[in-house]
């Protein structure tokens, strides 16, 4: 059984929601190492004492260099040494991956980790990868990111043979900016069933079952999202809300919009999967619910159980290094 | 009274859609001019014949050159040659690009034009820049992009002093790509009224007056909106139409949700502007209906009474000048 670390000073909430989420989680049959301070009640979860807290706004490589017996660098370290599979925390994602870099540190070949999040698309979930982990990215990244997104789908999502694009500014192969157009190319050379280029509209429709683009679009794209649906949501209930009519037929669309409301809620899955490293590494969202960090140490030990790491370090660098000759 | 060069073969619903929105501007005293084949039907709004149409899927600068009797070249080349205010299609955006960069031409200073699109933002019209005239741009074009918004927000939605934001991946100044961290540090030394960054998630809430990226992200974060509203829209009518209950519901909510996809509906607007030039030249979605046609011929009306060309004129080089040094 997976043996999972979390950090338990991760998150906007606090530790208890952290510990109610790991409590969840254990009832699965998880098992879960807590990481923070002597004094936490962890309700009798195995606990390893971390002395220091990492802030959600500090500066990541500073904040991991300076507070090695943080909660969040501890659990990355056990990672490390084999102490524990996998990682989980919805604290500062920069400081996730400043950690997981220097403690778990990177497979064989992989250039740069990426973070794959699942998109509650109408269709098909889809995973979007990169969704923030490098601001900057080159062509032979987004390659890189696109095996370990077909990796995701096909033991996380049971894709089989899982169908790759690329989200560019146009379906036509010639549209898009430098980066996207050099990494078309290259991804026509793969063995990875690519289907060409793929547009935003079609992001919560269902465009593929991998979709690839760079760390900053793709966080762009993914908190466009998650705005976009919430405000949403929130608009018309206000709109609802401002007549009697508008009233009585919230209350009879109440469960339709929950049905809806939950599929898209991004707790669901409960974090994000930074793919790449030599352990596994889930990132939970800020302000994540007990249910989300349940979910988040859910999928961190289906990860573990579905051997994702392993397959990644199995096929990434020979694909790759095909791809960049 | 404006006098507005209209491409009658653009768009995607044929011709008799654009003259109905033609004649519907018409009626409000603006002088359109009609630029399609001798046998069109114009139901007597002036013609100038073109014998030539560009496709939506043809290689915009290839295009332009082989067809310089098409529709919307000529169109373009009437604002060049004085003989029209300003042109509007909406048809292929590529070719109004370089149609409009040949034949109505840069103003002095400006290194590149941009797409400026209203944002139906909850608590204020926003104008998001650029939307996708340049796939790549370094900081500089972003710092331009950066006053023909403020200059748009100022004489189209009449916000004096407007506030300008960076759409990057965190709020704070450190948090960006390259080109965000470099383009933040130049819109500091501006006298435009810089906010720092904005993130994906504010851009329907309102983040800003002003939104400036480049043209990749413009792009992706526009159609990702689109594409959001309307697939959440259609998602939650499903829902509803799966029950009794849901159904009753729904037509109470009718109202409501009509005032909701009104003030969403990109027909509102109508266009987008193509700033930087001599002239004024709008954008119409392909798809534009008759009402999103007359309101793009409006919109182009409004910003030649507006002087928003001349105003850019005066204000753009200098400033960018400075803000270079």
């Amino acid at each position: 059984m997976a043996r999972i670390a979390v950090d338990a000073l991760g998150g906007d909430r606090g530790s208890a929601e952290v510990v109610a989420g790991a409590l969840e989680a254990a009832k699965d049959g998880i098992e879960v190492v807590l990481f923070g301070p002597a004094d936490l009640d962890g309700h009798g979860l195995e606990l390893v004492v971390a002395t220091e807290e990492i802030g959600m706004h500090e500066k990541p490589a500073d904040a991991v260099r300076s507070k090695p017996d943080s909660s969040l660098v501890a659990a990355n370290r056990a990672v490390g040494a084999g102490e524990a599979d996998a990682v989980v925390s919805a604290g500062n994602t920069g400081a996730m991956l400043a950690a997981g870099l220097l403690h778990i540190r990177r497979l064989r070949g992989v250039m740069r980790p990426g973070i794959a999040v699942v998109i509650p698309a109408r269709s098909r979930a889809s995973v979007l990868i990169d969704a923030g982990a490098n601001a900057d990215a080159r062509a032979e990244h987004l390659v890189q990111f696109a095996y370990m997104g077909s990796v995701f789908a096909e033991e996380i999502l049971e894709v089989p043979n899982p169908e790759v694009r690329l989200l560019s500014i146009g379906e036509e192969d010639g549209k898009g900016n430098q980066l996207t157009l050099e990494a078309h190319e290259l991804l026509r050379g793969t063995g990875l069933a690519f289907g060409g280029n793929t547009e935003a509209r079609e992001l919560l429709r269902g465009a593929a079952d991998v979709v690839v683009t760079d760390g900053f679009t793709g966080n762009v794209a993914l908190k466009l999202l998650e705005g976009t649906i919430q405000e949403l949501l929130d608009a018309l209930r206000e709109e609802i809300a401002s007549t009697a009519a508008g009233k009585l037929g919230g209350l009879l669309i109440r469960r339709s919009a929950r049905r809806l409301r939950t599929r898209l809620d991004p707790d669901t899955y409960g974090g994000a999967y930074l793919l790449g490293l030599r352990g596994l590494s889930v990132i939970a969202h800020g302000n994540s619910s007990s249910r989300a960090v349940a979910n988040a140490i859910r999928l961190a030990a289906r990860g573990v159980e579905h051997r994702v790491v392993e397959r990644l370090g199995e096929r990434l660098p020979d694909r790759v290094a095909s791809a960049r000759s």
